[in-house]
This record gives C-alpha cells, sequence and structure tokens, in this order.
C-alpha cells in the first residue's frame, strides 16, 4: 500500500486496522471514560468545557486546550438563544456520531465517499416536560433522520455502511437504549 | 411583584407563569419540533448547523443566524481533534438539560441560587464500537454526574429542585430510557 493509499475518507487505514489489532492483542486498553464540566451562566445559558478523557490505560495528554460548548434556550423557552438547546444538543451529537461512524466503516470497507449529510428531527411536547400533563414524555416521542451517503461504490453497498453505522454508533446506542444515570449532588 | 422581582436566576418569572396559563388555555401549542442539520468535512471532523423549529404552531423566526458545532475525535480514536467527540457531545447536552432544568424549577419555586456546577463522566469499553467483541455494548455502561448547587434555601430544598429537575429534563428523560430513532437513507 503507498503512502497516499493509506488515508482514506480522512481516516488513516493503518492506524485503524493498527488500533483493532492492538486491542485484539490488549483488550484491556480498550476501557475509555469520557468527561465534561458544566457551570451555570445565567438563566438558560451555560457551558460546558471539555478536555481530559481516559483512555488505552491512562490520562489523555495529547488535548492541549479544553473546548467549550454554549447551551441556551430561544425566547419562547424563556433563554436568549446563547447557544443550542439541549434537546438539539443531543440531536448533533447523534448525527456527529452516525456521521463519524458512517465514514470509518467506508474507509475500513475500501468505500471512498464524496458526501454524507443529514438532517435530524425530533417532536416532543412540551407539556411533559413543563409538568402539566403525565400523558406526555419529557424528550422527544421519536427522531427521525434523514442520510444522504454518496461515494464511489454501488447505492447498496452505501446503505449498507449506514445499516452497519446504525449497528455500532456509541451515541446512536445510548439514544435508542438509554443508559443508567446516576445524579448526586452536593450543596456548600 | 415589582419589575426587580419578575426576573430570578436569569429567568423571567411572570413569562415563566404566563408560558403556562398560556399552554393549559390552549394545549396544542405545546407541540415542538428541533432539528439539525450536519454535513461531513473530513475524516472524524463534521459540522451541525442549528436554527429552526417548529414551536406553538409555527416555525420560530426569531433566530437570526444559525449556531454552528463541530464534532471530531481525538488522535487515539482516529481523528484530528476537530471537537469534543460525539458521547462528549451527548455528556453536554445532559448536563445542560438538567442544569437548566434546576434553573428554571428553582425560579418557579422561590429558590435565587448562586451556582450550579457539574461534572459528568461516562464509561465505555470500545470493543463494542469497534465490533471486536459482543459483550460490551457501543455506547457508554453508566454515566456520573455530579452536581454542586448552592443558593439562598436549606439543602434540602437545593436537593429537592436537583431530584425535580431529574423527574422533568427532556435530555435526562432521553438519555436514560431511550428514544425510537427512524433512519432513511438516499444515496445520489
Amino acid at each position: 500500500m503507498s503512502q497516499v493509499e493509506t488515508v482514506r475518507n480522512g481516516v488513516d487505514i493503518e492506524q485503524l486496522f493498527g488500533t483493532l489489532d492492538a486491542i485484539k492483542a490488549q483488550p484491556e486498553i480498550a476501557k475509555f471514560r469520557f468527561r465534561v464540566a458544566n457551570h451555570w451562566i445565567d438563566g438558560a445559558h451555560n457551558r460546558s468545557t471539555i478536555q481530559g478523557f481516559y483512555a488505552a490505560g491512562g490520562e489523555d495528554t495529547t488535548r492541549g486546550e479544553a473546548f467549550e460548548v454554549d447551551a441556551g434556550e430561544p425566547a419562547i423557552l424563556l433563554g436568549s438563544d446563547t447557544g443550542p438547546n439541549p434537546a438539539e444538543h443531543l440531536l448533533h451529537a447523534l448525527a456527529a456520531c452516525l456521521t463519524t461512524s458512517v465514514v470509518y466503516i467506508a474507509a475500513a470497507r475500501g468505500v471512498p465517499l464524496t458526501k454524507v449529510e443529514s438532517e435530524l428531527e425530533g417532536e416532543m411536547d412540551v407539556q411533559g416536560a413543563l409538568g402539566l400533563s403525565d400523558e406526555y414524555r419529557n424528550g422527544f416521542e421519536r427522531i427521525r433522520a434523514s442520510f444522504r451517503v454518496t461515494g464511489d461504490a454501488p447505492a447498496e453497498k452505501l446503505r449498507e455502511v449506514v445499516r452497519r453505522a446504525q449497528q455500532r454508533s456509541a451515541v446512536f446506542d445510548m439514544v435508542s437504549h438509554g443508559v443508567p444515570v446516576a445524579v448526586d449532588v452536593t450543596t456548600d
């Protein structure tokens, strides 16, 4: 494989298969912990700082700077639009994870992609979250995701890559099936 | 109530109770649809554009500009750190929603807050998402959220506000219980 051919879809294929081999040889390096620290600013405005994580047996030291991501609410939900709202951030997490899964799986299977675009929509009745009715849940009733994927492969192969991405995406799994969340509180 | 007292924790209390009354009178305005549009840039780098939403019987027109949120992966997960990764974005969505729920509920109950901070951590074994083992799920096995909340109220009242926030947060509901996600694909 020439130097040029080791990168497909922006993914280093040698590194990809090297990572898989390394984990097969030493499965204990597969444990990851991701984290965010969030602080309230005012009203619906809060900010997460995202930097450190645990991977491959130790704390990551490669991220020189923390990412900051703001959240807010539009005026109709009593905010001043200081960022996407939390439910929109959840849709972004889902879109991003499915997209990266499509890109990595296509890279591993020798499928050069030219486009991956998606539109996601979630429906909710806010009577649930506002505590006005027990007939509605707090979150989205359902989410619809529409993907457009183009590349140098037959349509059926592109569809198969998207199916496989759904089977392997971390956030698709979490949003579809739920995750136990434990909350503790200190007040001083 | 004087003009000064109508805002608590950065939330307009009159507008808050006015919104609840309006929805009680006309429950059909409680239907919301939130959306993101995402496009792949290169490798693990993709970007969501977030602007329009449906609320109170029509399309929102108050957001003059779209928000853009980037995702990426660190080097160990074959990316170039172009943004928080999708699982970190999910933790941000959860932190942001619990925080805003705490702030709004405290405002409604007359509890002035001085601080809401949180740290969230999710654990995963990437053998799941990489397709190397059926023993592990793709997403987090569990999420831990540690909140520090201070304000002008007894500790038990602050704890009660956080409990109520867990019961009402849209993203806490979705991450804890899951949401049906339908994915469709076009390839041209």
